[in-house]
């Protein structure tokens, strides 16, 4: 059992080795860029999507599910989004053994294969707003190095689409879907800033596009997900219109909010540490592990007593495993703390004779449950635990960033930068260069990190219409 | 709001309006064949899901999720299977711009995706039984009429995928799977038999396939699942070889458990009749609609009482849907039979003053439900309409049965037959040229509908070793 990369010095170096360590993911499938979701891997994921599933439905969106290949023919209707995507899909050219009149794409995302049935789906002002989501695997020929849930060729993808009767109706939506993401995120304990992405940095096909952007150690951060808003710039080529209550037709205003298990990335890269995995209660795939230790005399006392603890805290709805192997505990420690598990609970001859349980959390903060009050003693040490995730995050989210005055201090930053920006393109593509990285765009949400304007653009130096704007190297 | 065709006289075209008008699945999408989920389709799948999850867990397996794309060199390695899918595979040959070094295929099935990874999971007899299923969409290029659900193009699949440390223990777990099914099919109210198929309509692949079989009118069935023994077929060629206690290394045998959206299409049509789709509890996207019926001085009443149910039923776990829909009742009630709701509440002006709630399930049993006990009053009468269920799709199930003694009787057969056979592959062929249809196999279980063996084969006449078999007109 080898040490782990330094997170600082070798951050990337270091979240492979917890991804394989912690048996997140196998990277072992023969195509690049498409891996395993282990057992171990999948349960997180079952709870990043009961999660969101939680929060979109909430504001009113269903679940659907459209086909994974969309005919070239619908593929290639909206210009500026299929010149975004026609290098880095997948083509499906034969069915069987012959050749296919029309070549399917693997989606990419889902907007292609959507939009001709909402033409058919919307006809009225009644059928407004129409909201639903999928969540599916989406596909993309990626040529940049691939890295476990961020970047992969297979992505399991969760898009909701929706369609407003008019502009404000859609930027209204796009508030929500930011309010929802909030919520998420709060489970996730993952901080983040909401950024207005440049106008040539938005998705292809959008109006503007709003990024959730996290920083995961020095200049870098990592993309979570996005809300865009298309105004009419794909209901005009899918003939998405409705009949108005004046009785005029018009074409719906439309936006998406995207989200994949790049999540599960950012949870891994933000809350790990030297020991390895660290999982919020929300989305880990065991919340507790029990760890009976074994003392001469005292075997059946004590497994007894784990018994109980594991059947009870299941009982009670909790996500708990028992591990009654024969290694050492000290093996088993190292394990679960790899594997990230918020809490263990140890039962040992003591324990056993006085019904408690030594509790340690992931952090390593120990103390003792009673067996009279399992459930709410496990439950306070889980809140416990959460909170000091939340917070140690959230420190490190504000050290994260720094303003800067002079492009010079750009150069080589240990921080993600925040710098005026007069919101010329040429003066973004300055600030790019000189981070080495990207312009990542101007908060759409309150700024936490200054209340008032900036001084003047770091690039040319005018002083009017001037705001903040985040420089970052983006993985 | 048209009739529904005769379900009896156009089998076909009623499942195909019913689907439709039920908006269970949208099969305008532009690939034929590849559907669109509803939002009311795949809160029936999401249901079929949990119940199929809730018995593999508790038979061990996990859950884990394979790539969708396999590539050529995997995919043809077991040259039966290969030859068994390879005229109804897509093909990806291109990403991005550039052909592919090594095509790629849709996984029709995903032995061939997960097998290589298994030589790599199993070393040790200490890591068998390894049991992992996952859910996830398959691909078959077919060339037949495709129907919503019982054959598509874009298939949802459930798959377990296991490996055993011997014939004996991979035989057990085809009746663990088996008990598992009967579990489910419980839930559904689908009365079926497991039947082993012939040799020569196995698996591909497969040392034997048992099939289950439900039928749907007529001489039709309706095949809803499969089991499978692989025994060494795959683990030879893809070399999962475990060493065993004795030091020895030895290759696994292999079981696989197949179901698919096909439970879906098959709840649709055993339980659907001339009013529409009716779901089992267990599975209908709603248990309950509530519809208040407006009168004149009593509208805020009425409402009150509608939502206070509505509520109350939501608080106890229960999927109901209040329509409050400006319609009049009796549209209401034709759309909710339409979708086989189980149960509707009305409440009218008595209702509320006397707080108590009319209650119709979908079979037309009426009574009433007070207020005061409504949680366990609308359990019981939820639990009364799916006895009602059941019994009706268990006598459907008995009287679809008829034995046959001569081939004669087989032509033009109004049911399912069952017949002496030999065992030769001979007269298995005379048999289901006599049906126009197949020989789907025999027993594997005990057969409901004769105690002793048959006297002779239906087909050549012999009276020794003779079974019972199905044979009968599969959709």
């Amino acid at each position: 059992m080898a040490d782990l990369p330094d997170k600082d010095a070798a951050f990337i170096d270091w979240y492979l080795a917890v991804v394989e360590a912690a048996d997140l993911s196998d990277k072992r499938y023969p195509v690049k860029g498409m891996n395993i979701w282990t057992a171990y891997g999948l349960r997180a994921r079952r709870r990043l999507d009961q999660v969101m599933i939680r929060e979109i439905e909430a504001i009113g969106s269903e679940a659907v599910e459209f086909p994974t290949l969309i005919p070239e023919t619908d593929f290639a209707k909206e210009k500026e989004h299929v010149k975004g995507f026609d290098a880095q899909v997948y083509w499906v050219t034969r069915g069987g053994l012959t050749p296919l009149d029309v070549p399917l794409v693997l989606r990419p995302t889902s907007e292609t294969a959507m939009y001709p049935t909402f033409a058919l789906w919307v006809r009225s002002h009644k059928d407004l707003p129409l909201a639903v989501y999928q969540i599916v695997n989406t596909f993309r020929y990626e040529t940049k190095t691939t890295r476990p849930f961020v970047r992969v060729r297979e992505i399991h993808f969760f898009e909701e689409h929706t369609c407003q009767v008019d502009d404000a109706a859609a930027t209204r939506r796009v508030h929500e879907n930011l309010r929802a993401f909030a919520k998420m995120a709060a489970d996730f304990g993952l901080p983040y800033l909401a950024l207005r992405r440049p106008d040539w940095d938005k998705f292809a096909g959008a109006a503007y596009s709003v990024a959730l952007d996290a920083p995961i150690g020095g200049p870098r951060t990592l993309q979570l997900g996005t809300v865009h808003h298309y105004r009419e710039n794909f209901s005009g080529p899918y003939g998405i219109r409705y009949e108005a209550v004046d009785g005029t037709q018009k074409l719906v205003h439309q936006t998406t909010f995207g989200l994949s298990e790049r999540l599960l990335g950012g949870i891994v890269a933000i809350h790990g540490d030297a020991k390895g995995a660290v999982f919020p209660v929300a989305v880990a795939p065991f919340e507790v592990v029990v760890v009976p230790i074994p003392a001469a005399g005292a075997g059946p006392a004590v497994n007894a007593a784990a018994s109980e603890i594991t059947e009870r805290l299941r009982a009670a709805g909790r996500r708990v495993r028992l591990d009654a192997g024969d290694e050492r505990p000290g093996a088993k420690y190292y394990r679960w703390e790899l594997k990230g598990v918020p809490l263990r609970l140890e039962v040992g001859r003591r324990e056993a004779a006085e019904r408690t349980a030594t509790a340690v959390d992931r952090f390593g903060a120990k103390g003792t449950v009673r067996l009279d009050s399992l459930e709410s003693d496990v439950a306070t040490r889980l809140d416990e635990f959460d909170r000091t995730l939340r917070e140690r995050a959230e420190t490190r989210f504000r050290a994260s960033f720094a303003p800067a005055a002079t492009l010079a201090e750009l150069a080589h930053s240990d921080r993600v930068r925040y710098v005026g920006w007069c919101g010329a393109e040429a003066c973004g593509h300055e600030i790019e260069r000189a981070i080495d990285g990207a312009l990542l765009g101007t908060p759409e949400e309150r700024f936490p990190f200054e209340t008032g304007p900036p001084a003047r653009c770091i690039a040319c130096g005018v002083e009017r219409d001037v705001r903040w704007a985040v420089a970052a190297q983006p993985i």
